[in-house]
C-alpha cells in the first residue's frame, strides 16, 4: 500500500523537513550538554535560547517567560499542579471545565487527592464554557482556573479572552491549554492574560517529546521535578537540544505562516463537512462557527468509531477515533458525555483533522471512502436500519 | 578551530551515527501516535514496543517492566517519589545516599517537604557506601532506599548488589541511578534485586530527551505525571518516538559493544591518570579500583577549576567541572562535601570523561595542553606557590 492519507493531524503532526533540517546539526557529530561550561556547552545554550525566543513570539510573551518541558502533558501538569501548590495554604479550591484534555482533568483529579476541592464548569452542546458560569464558580479561596483554549476532541474554541480576563480581575491565576490552538489561532498573552499557557511541538510540525509553559513573569509555579535545576529552576533534566531547536523552527514557521495554513486548512475542512452533509444521520460535533481550522469531528449513527477508522485504514486512510491522545482506552469520552450525549454516541463519532499537507484531491477521495465505509458498516450493523 | 576534542562525556555523549540512522524514519515522512488505532499508529507502537525490548535487555528485565520516560531525571523522580508515594501510610522514612545525582537528592528532599523523614548513607573518602551502613539506616517504617550504581562525578562504583540484597531481604524497595553505570557496567537486575533502576538515553550514545525507570514487576509506583495514561498509567504524554527507537538501538549497541568499549575507555582513562600523575599536587578523586572505566575526577591545587575548564576550552579540549549536570550554580559539590573535602576544594576539581570516539593521539595531545594549562594558572594563582 502507498503512503495512507493522513488525516489525523490533530493526534500528531508530520515533522516539517524544515525543521528537521534545522534539528540535524544537533543530532550529528559533537553536541554539547547547555549545561556545560565549554563552548560546545555554550552553543548549545545559545540555540536552546534563539529557540525560546521563537517560542515567545507565538505567543506574544517574552523569552525568559517560556520554561521547555518533554511535550503537553508535562507543561499542563506544571501550569496545574505548579499554579495550586504554589498558591498560599488557605486557598484550596480550583476550577476546571469539563472539556479538558486528559493532562489537565488528571492534573486536577491529582490536587483532589492533595485535598484540593474540584468545580467543574459546565458547558453547553457544542463544548463553549459560558464564562458568567466561571464568574460564579469563583470563590476567594479559588487557587487556580483552567480552561482549555481549543478543545482537543471536538475542536471548540473557547472564549479565552474573556475567561482569561474575569480570573485577572479576581486575582485568580488562569492555566489555558492551547496545544491545538497553536499554529491555527492567534496567540496573545498580551490580549489574553493567562497565567499559564501549555504548548506542544508535536501538534506543530514539530518533534515528539518536546513543549513548553508560559509563565507570565512574576506568577509563582511550584517545580513537578526535582534536580539540577534547568530552566531557572522550574524544569529539571539534561536540555533536549535537538527536540527545542526544532520546537523553535516549527513555532517560527507556525507563526509567519499562520494565515496561509489556516485559509489551507478550513477550506480542507469545508469541504469535508459539505460533503458528509450529503450523508444521512451524520451530525457535526463541537461549535459551527468558533471552531479550529483543521477540525471536523463526526457523530456517525449506527457504526461503531473504531470500525470505521479500521476500515478507512484499510482503504488507506487515517483519521482517529473520538480522541486520539489517550492510552487506549475503551471509555466514552468525557468531553462528549459534558455536552450531553449518551454513552452509546460516545462510541460512533470519528475525528478528522486536516494538515497543511493535504490535499484538495485527498479530500475529495477521503468523502468518498467515508461515504463507502459508512454504507457498509451501516448494511452490517443491528443497530441502523 | 576545528572540533575540539570532546572529553566530557559523562555530561553528554555524542549521537552514534548509527542510532541517527534508526530515528530517521521516525523524524522524516509521516509518521504516527502510537495511541492512534490505525496502521501508522500501529507501526509506532510497534516501533516503540522494539526499542523497549532492547532497554529491558541491556538490564537483564522483561519488556513490560521498562517504563519511558523524558530522561534520567525523571526516571529518578519516578522512582524516588513513586515508590516512597505508593508506600503504606505509615512508613514515612527514606535512606538516600549522600553521593546522589541531583535528581535523587531533589526528589529526596520533596519527600521531606511531604513528611518524610530521610536519613543520609555517609560515605568514605573514596565515595563509597559502606552496607553495614545501609542495614544500620533501615527501619520497619522505611519507605525507600536509593543508592546511586555509579556516581556522575568521582565515578566510584557502589556496591549495589550487596545493597539491593540487604534491602530485598528487608522488604524495603530499593532504587538505583545507573545513568553513568549503563554501557560501562554490566547491569543484571536479576543479579541486583533493585526495585527501579533509572537510565539515560544520552549517556550512552543515545539522543537527549529520552530514559527510562526499570520497575520490577509487581512494585507499586505511584505516577507522577498524569494525563493519557501512557506507559501502562505510569507516564502520560505522547511517545517520543523517534527518540525511544534511538534509545533502542543506543541500548543494543551498548550491550553488545560492552567489552570493547570498556577496554577501549579504560585504557584511554588509564593513559590520562598516568599522564597527571606526574604534575604536582593533582591528585584523584573517588575510588581507584571501583570507578568507571570512562571517568577521571581530579582535585588540582591551586587551581579553579572553571578557569581551568575555560583555558582548556580555548586551546580546543571539552572537560567538565564537577558535576556539568546542574544548573551551572556556583555551589560547592554535595558529593565531594561527603568525601571529606572542604569548600575550597571543590572548586578545584575537574572530570575528564572519554567515550568510544576518543583516541589515543587525543589523550596524548590532551595531556600536554593539560600540563601546560595548569602550570599557567599556577603562575597566576595566589594560592598556589
Amino acid at each position: 500500500m502507498a503512503h495512507p492519507v493522513y488525516l489525523d493531524n490533530a493526534a500528531t503532526t508530520p515533522l516539517d523537513p524544515r525543521v528537521l533540517e534545522a534539528m540535524l546539526p544537533h543530532l550529528g557529530g559533537r553536541r554539547g550538554n547547555p549545561s556545560s561550561l565549554h563552548a560546545l556547552g555554550a552553543s548549545a545554550r545559545e540555540a536552546v535560547e534563539e529557540a525560546r525566543g521563537s517560542v515567545a513570539a507565538l505567543v506574544g510573551a517574552s523569552a525568559e517567560e517560556i520554561v521547555f518541558t518533554s511535550g503537553g502533558t508535562e507543561a499542563d501538569d506544571l501550569g496545574v499542579l505548579g499554579l495550586a501548590r504554589s498558591a498560599p495554604a488557605e486557598k484550596r479550591h480550583v476550577v476546571v471545565s469539563r472539556v479538558e484534555h486528559a493532562a489537565v482533568r488528571e492534573a486536577a483529579r491529582r490536587l483532589e487527592a492533595e485535598g484540593f476541592e474540584v468545580t467543574p464548569i459546565e458547558v453547553d452542546e457544542d463544548g463553549l464554557v459560558d464564562p458568567a458560569d466561571l464568574a460564579d464558580a469563583l470563590r476567594p479561596e479559588t487557587a487556580l482556573a483552567a480552561v482549555v483554549w481549543a478543545n482537543n476532541e471536538v475542536g471548540t474554541i473557547e472564549p479565552v479572552r474573556e475567561l482569561a480576563r474575569i480570573c485577572a480581575e479576581r486575582d485568580v491565576p488562569f492555566h489555558t491549554d492551547a496545544v491545538q490552538a497553536a499554529g491555527r489561532v492567534p496567540l496573545d498573552v498580551g490580549e489574553v492574560p493567562a497565567s499559564t499557557l501549555a504548548l506542544s511541538a508535536h501538534k506543530l510540525y514539530g518533534p515528539q517529546g518536546v513543549g513548553a509553559l508560559y509563565v507570565r513573569k512574576g506568577v509563582p509555579v511550584e517545580p513537578i521535578s526535582y534536580g539540577g535545576g534547568q530552566e531557572g529552576g522550574l524544569r529539571s533534566g539534561t536540555h533536549n537540544v535537538a527536540g527545542i531547536v526544532g520546537f523553535g523552527v516549527a513555532a517560527r514557521l507556525a507563526r509567519e505562516e499562520l494565515d496561509e495554513r489556516v485559509a489551507h486548512e478550513s477550506g480542507l475542512r469545508d469541504a469535508i463537512l459539505a460533503g458528509v452533509a450529503r450523508i444521512p444521520d451524520v451530525r457535526l460535533n463541537g461549535h459551527p462557527e468558533r471552531r479550529l481550522s483543521n477540525n471536523v469531528h463526526l457523530t456517525v449513527e449506527g457504526v461503531e468509531a473504531e470500525s470505521l477508522v479500521l476500515f478507512l485504514d484499510a482503504l488507506g486512510y487515517a483519521i482517529g477515533s473520538g480522541s486520539a491522545c489517550s492510552s487506549g482506552e475503551h471509555k466514552a469520552s468525557p468531553v462528549l458525555l459534558a455536552m450531553g450525549r449518551d454513552e452509546r454516541e460516545a462510541f460512533s463519532v470519528v475525528r478528522v483533522t486536516v494538515g497543511k499537507e493535504n490535499t484538495a484531491a485527498e479530500v475529495e477521495d477521503f468523502l468518498e471512502a467515508f461515504s463507502e465505509a459508512v454504507a457498509r458498516l451501516r448494511e452490517l450493523s443491528p443497530l441502523y436500519n
